[in-house]
């Protein structure tokens, strides 16, 4: 009988991937200017590479336009939805408190719970608080996100936002990226504008869409790792819980009720210096395993993120203290490299401990 | 602990491509006239999803010239190479026989034994004989191919015969597929050109390769299984074995020394009524699994045979006797794609007997 950890087969198909199409230097390609429609499939979606394009959207008004006090004039009188939580951390694992007050970043416990079920100290998916302000509130809320016990607001609306909330802009930059509309054969699901500052992370997660991500203004980081490295994500389920604001305006975290299971991955790429020996004998595939894909996408380039790819998005503000970005969600093929992923993604989520998964021949 | 057999979570990805992407009714689409390089690699090549595309090939002079008078005249002087097994299975799995003389259809045994090492009545991968012939010798005997006591020719060269032994045709055809050389990035890898008789088959394989497959005259009957049917296909390492011609003419079968090994599709779709019922109980997930995918290619269509599907070729003669045939080879992506097929390939080969291997998760 031939006995092999699933986790080691899983290890060799992210090897193989590497090898033969992605580069063993995990290394995100800068092409300058646009790609011709057939390239851009060949070359990068078919086979779910991504890049950086340089000189792309070099012709948008947004590069040189959108300053704080042109947004300000332009959405003075629009309302937009704007993202609350304690620490920038929106739709990320967060150990439910002792205190029920989690608005302030120096909030001491006062013997309050989370509220809802679930035992306190446990590790919850936290929502943030969307509230629709006034757009120069929101932009107010977004640049005092630095400021000590200020909870940290974040634009990252994603339902579609730019042409919903952001239509005062729409001559400032294009509705589409014409080159990849004609690649994919459609026009983008989604549109979505992008102000945060440095305290906003993104955590580690993957999207079913082919996403053409245009930084404006400041720096995103991303940290990518390929969809046949799901077993090294750590995806586990964990209950939902969102933000409310009390009424003394601090954020409180509740449990969603009835409870929900969200599952997400458990790994924090970034852990603190005290935390990081912890993070590498928890997560030791992910840690041990090969590089994640890092890169810069500075301002005026473009960023293609295939589909399923997962990515960790940090960002470096611009002399006005903000990073704008705006990103166009195309729908994705559900083909068979769809199927051939969730077929691997089942194998590596068949237990959560996976070197206990063994492929058992008998021969 | 959950166990599942490794056979039935591959059955469920086998369906989900169906269901996501190939459509649940077997069918092979047909396009009217040649898709533009963006459609073809989207909608084709991209998710592995064979067409037939009509007129595409109708302006070549080949579809009105190519009777075996003006091929005898333009080749007259030109030597080819000319395919002989006894029964018209070349590349096959075949049972070696007791007798040594197999050219004959009617051949009786006479004592003699497969040469070679291995034991009688084993099943062995069956190689043709390559005889280099005078074009016009070479026509004629595989247009003589359906008589009785003859061994079985086809024209079926495969290392990008057309321009090496056939370009006194050259200007008859098209020297690639233009939309799908842009498509793809690349001239094809190989253009081979095909004549045979309802005598030859061509038994279950895949191939590296991006595959169009353009009908001059008579009919092609394909059977084709996408490569996620893979662990319905039997795999399995059979002898390499050759045919050799004897002193008296006749074909006798060899098996190569050193002893070779060739992994080679166990599945013969179509077996003969009386051992249908042996086959459907050796091969229950290809006979019980989902159909295959049937289409005849006519005279003047060409057939789009994605990289990797299971192929199974039958062919129906013209008026005159045999079925023209040229195909374009070009090189496929090592992708992501690949990659996840190398390692489904790879759970479905781990046993010949799936049912003994199963995925173990102990929670």
């Amino acid at each position: 009988m031939a006995v092999a950890a699933a986790g080691e087969l899983l290890d060799l198909l992210s090897r193989e991937v590497r090898e033969l199409s992605l580069g063993c230097t995990p290394e995100v390609v800068r092409i300058d200017g646009p790609p011709d429609p057939v390239q851009f499939l060949r070359d990068f979606v078919m086979p779910n590479r991504p890049c950086i394009i340089t000189n792309a959207i070099a012709h948008w008004p947004a590069l040189r336009l959108w300053s704080n006090s042109y947004l300000q004039s332009q959405l003075a009188h629009r309302s937009v939805s704007c993202h609350f939580t304690p620490d920038g951390r929106a739709d990320a694992l967060v150990q439910a408190p002792q205190s029920a007050d989690v608005g302030s970043k120096s909030s001491h416990s006062d013997g309050g719970d989370l509220e809802g079920e679930g035992p306190a100290n446990e590790i919850v998916f936290a929502s943030s608080l969307v509230e629709v302000l006034p757009f120069p509130t929101a932009l107010e809320c977004v640049l005092s996100s630095s400021c000590e016990d200020r909870s940290v607001a974040y634009l990252q609306q994603q339902n579609n936002c730019f042409p919903l909330e952001f239509s005062a802009l729409s001559e400032d930059v294009d509705s589409d990226i014409a080159w990849a509309s004609e690649a994919l054969g459609c026009k983008p699901e989604a549109v979505n504008l992008w102000i945060g500052t440095q305290e906003s992370v993104t955590s580690f997660h993957k999207d079913h869409y082919e996403n053409l991500y245009a930084v404006v203004s400041g720096e995103k980081h991303f940290t990518l790792l390929p969809p046949t490295d799901v077993h090294r994500m750590y995806v586990k389920k964990y209950p939902a819980a969102h933000y409310e604001r009390t009424d003394s305006g601090s954020l409180v975290l509740k449990r969603d009720s009835p409870t929900a299971w969200v599952p997400w991955s458990s790994v924090d790429p970034f852990p603190k210096n005290a935390e990081r020996q912890t993070a590498e004998s928890q997560h030791p595939r992910y840690f041990g395993g090969p590089l994640a894909f890092e890169c810069t996408v500075r301002a005026g380039e473009l960023l293609y993120l295939p589909s399923l790819w997962f990515h960790h998005v940090r960002q470096s503000p611009d002399s006005e203290g903000r990073t704008v970005a705006i990103n166009y969600w195309y729908d994705m093929q559900f083909d068979m490299k769809y199927a051939y992923f969730n077929f691997v993604e089942c194998l590596a989520a068949s237990s959560s401990t996976l070197e206990t998964i063994s492929i058992r021949s008998s021969s």
